[in-house]
Formats: structure tokens, sequence, C-alpha cells
């Protein structure tokens, strides 16, 4: 009666979800402060004043037809010049309005590009560990996706296990730098020999580069991949650099050197009409054009990625040391992830298994969370450590 | 190289936007003054101060967190009862917040509908004249749309052909009342037979009620189709009641009469998710809650259309007499509606071939401009037709 796997999607319970779930039933049970709870890539810093100021300053003095009424698809073409020169600004590119589709958010401006490149038998492939929707967007465009396996000593690229998944079906690849979950950012040197390999194939490979967490670096340069490569699209969205995440906003840039940008640029739109995004929020597409270029203060949650870090070390954990966005990703104390991050609940520490990201034995503790909560978990980490040491 | 599907749905011009496109050229050539644009459906009265004033306070006063950070998918929980209440205080319904699901706008929520409900094989039923993204939108989610001919005395429903397409293949029925194009409301009488073949059928239909027009009816009552049958969806968008088109945000009514609610409301989710509708703007459903029953004054469309209508009388078109959303949709003086629209350009009179919409021989007039701009464009449409009686 209605579509399975509809129904599927839309029910079967997220692992992130029944821990989250947990943690409400817990903290009604032992107290909110009694609760670690390091599940979601939810950002805790506030949306900055200049956001809010921005806002407020449009409502009050715009036309409301202008700030209100249906924007051309591809989003308000003052906002695209003004985002295009912003991205020029920083990176040493020349893009021009024309090469920014602006979107409802990272999640659209990566399913538009699938949609719009997907052909039958097409294959896209990324690298463990990785966001899990990605999955999910890629089957349901009608591709399938395939996963190079995880390189846990420093989260860069296993190219070996690469350049067995490349083939005369790949159409895209998609990496996500900063990373969520390892935190790692993809160096210069893992950019440049992966778009060297995918310059030595046959075929046009796509390069979809999922950037939420670009802003969020600590001390180490996220590449601008379409220095690197013609065939990149960057997709962004203001939801952790603004703390934005629920109005939905971010954008896709196609560069004119793509293989064929009328058409890239075309089937972009027909993706975004059949997803009905009919356009991104205007009111918020005014906004971050307003706030381009601002800078934000990340010192939070570089401070609590140290202090998470060092107190994991100092447990006796093995970890990757955070470059960016706002997750890390230990070892587990047992091979088991799963095992392990129920025995940490016995802790109220409630983690993700690396599992759910395609690396098992490995787990996600989301710091974007109370530098007070960071602080009080730190002894029940080491509790934890110290059972598995017997 | 990209998908041929979506590169033509992309960059096929539409009929309006070819229409637009000529306007823009022309007024740049004898003066905006001087164009008669009745090709869009823009809402032209402005924002409401009240929903201006709600957006500020909400900014003002509010954390940012709870403004701007994710909501679960249906909706924030708070705004889905308050939406559920002002719901039930006017149409004597028991809804509560988890039989409504937040959207960004009403093509998101039809959308979502047919690709939670589209199984292989399915057929979907509307009736000319119909607003052409149906058959996009039906086609994306992989069922079919068949079209029941229009009955241009009223533009209610031909029962007769319909009881020709329904099936055992029929999933459900989509109808759009107060109407686009023709602004017409379905009476009573017209859901009640409606409804009552519905349920004649051997299986579950749905019956999808596309209502962005609702608050805009001229002293003619639009019936609430949950009373009167259980399978109904009701999708809103607040785009033309409180103009806010470019903001998508709007909403899906699940009833629990529906056969099997959780069925439904899951695969609405899931329907959701692969959309890539992570959730409805999370400003603007704080601003909505704040509005919620507020009424809107539609005097200027209710002027406006008897201004255009009476003209259009006098100079001896046939039309039906509006009775909501601000559109007239007159026969044209030639079979040919296409030629007849070509002919009215020579006098800048820009208006949309009824073929579009699935009604060949009429035209859309969009009255939602300026009361001058009707004004001036009388004498025009009556040297238009004085042509045509030679």
């Amino acid at each position: 009666m209605v579509s399975a796997k509809m129904y599927e999607l839309g029910t079967k319970k997220s692992t992130i979800r029944t821990i989250f779930e947990f943690g409400r039933k817990r903290a009604a049970e032992v107290g909110e402060e009694n609760i670690f709870d390091f599940s979601l890539g939810n950002p805790n810093v506030p949306t900055p004043d200049f956001v809010r100021d921005a806002a407020i300053d449009i409502l009050q003095n715009c036309e409301p037809a202008a700030v209100h009424g249906y924007t051309v698809a591809p989003g308000n073409p003052n906002v695209r010049e003004t985002l295009a020169k912003s991205i020029n600004a920083r990176f040493g590119t020349k893009f021009a309005g024309k090469n920014i589709f602006i979107t409802s958010g990272a999640a659209a401006a990566i399913t538009i590009c699938f949609k719009a490149l997907a052909e039958p038998g097409d294959e896209f492939i990324t690298f463990a560990p990785y966001f899990p929707e990605y999955k999910v967007f890629v089957e349901s465009v009608g591709a399938a996706l395939k996963v190079v396996k995880p390189r846990p000593e420093d989260w860069q690229i296993d190219f070996d296990d690469f350049q067995k998944l490349l083939s005369d079906k790949t159409k895209a690849v998609i990496i996500n730098s900063p990373n969520n979950p390892s935190g790692a950012i993809y160096s210069k040197e893992t950019i440049t020999k992966l778009t060297d390999m995918l310059k030595a194939q046959g075929q046009d490979i796509f390069l979809i580069c999922d950037e939420p967490y670009r802003e969020l670096a600590y001390a180490v340069d996220v590449p601008w991949v379409t220095n690197f490569y013609k065939n990149a699209l960057v997709c962004y969205s203001y939801s952790k650099s603004f703390s934005l995440p629920g109005e939905r906003i971010g954008y896709i840039v196609v560069p004119d050197e793509v293989a064929d940008f009328d058409k890239i640029f075309g089937a972009v739109a027909g993706a975004a009409r059949v997803l009905t995004h009919v356009n991104a929020p205007s009111l918020w597409q005014l906004v971050v054009a307003k706030c381009a270029g601002k800078a934000v203060d990340i010192t939070p949650y570089e401070r609590n990625g140290k202090l998470l870090y060092d107190g994991l070390i100092a447990a006796g954990f093995e970890c990757v040391k955070p470059q960016g966005a706002f997750y890390l990703f230990p070892k587990a104390l047992e091979a088991d992830d799963y095992a392990f991050c129920e025995r940490a609940k016995k802790f109220d520490l409630l983690l993700v298994p690396g599992a759910d990201f395609g690396a098992p034995g490995y787990f996600r503790a989301a710091y974007c969370i109370k530098t007070e909560t960071i602080e009080c978990s730190l002894p029940l980490f080491k509790k934890l450590a110290d059972e598995y040491r017997g």
C-alpha cells in the first residue's frame, strides 16, 4: 500500500537515534549532568551575532517581496556573485555567479550532484570512515556505492584499495575533508595523488567534495580541490560554520572547467527540480551573502578537541590527533566496537560504533558539547580503560 | 556523462519562462509600464507585518540553538501541536502534533506523498486543468499520471471521465482547490461525489489535497476534505497566504484514520529523507506557529479578480467567475490557445496557453499584479477581442 523502501528508510532506527533515546531515558533517571553524550554532531557554538544581526537588518529594511519571493532555482543572482567573489578571494579561483548553485544545505547539494550525474550501472566511490547517508543517497539515485577500506594510521587514503575499486563504471568519487567521523583533513599530498589517479583513468570521473566542515580546521590547511582537478564539484553548507543546521542553506560550485559545464549545470537544475528543492530558503540566501567571508571563532571546538584527545591518550586510548571537524575517532578497547560502546554505556559515556561509518574497531566521540561535560567524562574514560586492563 | 533525464528537466524552457523572458526584453524596449504580464503566479500582496515581527522577535529573544538547530525530521514538536490545534479550531477536526509533518513548501509536501505511496505500476489521477509539475513529480517517483478531461462550464469534475480512469492500478487522486489555473473551488457536492466514488472502489485510494490557495477564497467555502474521506492527505504551503514562497514552508496532514497510519507516516519520513528535506527551515517553523490562525487580508486579490473578470466579460470574453486563488481561466478567442497568446503579445498582453495545464482552448491570466496594470490592460483586451471580431 505504501512504498516498502520508503517505509524502511523512514522507520529503521539509526544507531545514533537509539543512543540518543537511551541518553534521554538515562538523563531522566540520573540527571542531565551525569550523562556524557558524545553521539550527536550538532554544533554547540551559538550562531554568530553577525548572522542574527544580518537577518534582522534584512527583515527590517528590505522590501518583503525581495526577501521572501521565489528566487530562480540556482539562487538569487546577486548572492551567487557575492559567494563566488568570496570563494575567489580565499582560494585564488575565478568563479562567477554562474558557477554557484545555492542549495538547501549539504545533504541536498551532494544528492543533487549524485542525481544529476547518475546513469544506470554507475558506481560512486567513497572512503571509510564515511557519513552513512552517502549510501542511502547514492542508492536512491539508482547507483551503487563502493567503499575504500580505511587507513587507520592517519585516516588519509588507502590508494592501493582505491585503485582496485576504480573502473570504467566509476562515475564519481566522494570525499569529505575535514572528515566526519575521523576529524582528518586530506593533505595536499593526498589530494594530489588522488587527483593524479583520477586523471590517469580513461573517462571523466567527477570528484564530489562534501565540505560542511571546511571552516573547522585547526591550524591545518584544507586544500581547495578545484585547484587540483577540473572535474571537481564542491558542496558546502553553513550548518556547521554559522551553526545554522536547521535553516538548510549551502551551495554547489560547478567550475567552468568541468567536462561540459552546460550539461552538468543543466542536470544539477533538473535534479534540484525533481528533488523539489524549488529554491534554497530566500532569507538565508541574503543572510549568508551579507556575512560572506566573515570569520567564525572555532577556538571552543579546538579547545574541546585538545582536552578530549589529551584525556583519552592519558587514559591509554590510541587516537589520531584531531585536525578538523568536531569528532575524535579513537580505537575501541576491544575488536567489537558495538560491544565496546555498550560497555561504555555503563559509565553513561554515549559513543557511536565505528562500524556505522564503515570502520569497525573504532568509535566516534563528537566534542561539540560543553567543555565541562568533557572534563567530567575523563575520569570515566579512565575507569572504562582500567576495566579493560583488568 | 550526466543523467539525460535530469538534463532535460533542468534545461527545457517552460512556456511561462519563455513568456517571462519575452516580457523582460519588451520592458527594456518599451518600458515596464507598457508590459501587461499576467504570466506569473507570484503573490504581490506583501508578507504581513505580523509575520515579519514574529521573525524578528524570535531572532532577538530566543536562544539561537533552539531557533537554528536541526529539528527532528517531521518538525519541531511544539510547532506541530500548535498547527494541529489551529486546524482543529477551524475545521472541527481532532488532530494532534503527530498528524503533522512539516515540509519545505507544498511542492515538497505533495512529492513526499507521491514518493511515500508509489509502488511499481501505480497510477495517480488528477483533473485538468492542472499544475504541470504534477506530471514531472509523479513520473519522478516511478508512477504514471492520468488526467481527467476538463469541465469548462464550471471547472468542477467530469465524473464520467473520472470513472473511466479509475482502476485497480489507481493509488491516489490529486486535487487542487482553490485551483491553479482555473480559480475554481470544488464545492461540497463535488467533494461528496468524488469521495463517494473513491469509497466505492475495491482498494484504498488516497486523496492528496494540494491546498496552497486555501486561504484565497472569495466568499466561497473550501470543504476540508478529511471530514469527507478517511484516506485524505492534506498538503499546505504558506507561500501564498503569507506571501513567503521563497522561504519554503508548509506541511502535510496525515490523519489517524488513514489506512495504516504508522505505515504511511513512516513512508512519508523515508521519502522526505531521500528527497533530502532534512527538516523544513527551522526559523520559519517557529514563525508560522507564532502566526497560526492569523487572518490575512485577501481583498487586494479579490478586487483585482473582479476588475479583470468584469473587464474581460465587457470585452466579450467567456470566463467562469473567480472563486479563489489569483487566476482567471477564460476561453481563448480561437481554438488554438498558443496562437491566441501569440496574438495577445502584439498588445504586450502576456498570457499562458491553457494547453500547458491540460485544457487547450483557454488561457491563464494571473491577477496577483498591480491593480493599475489590470486597469491599463483592459482597453488592450478590448482591442484584441475587436481584432477577432474583424
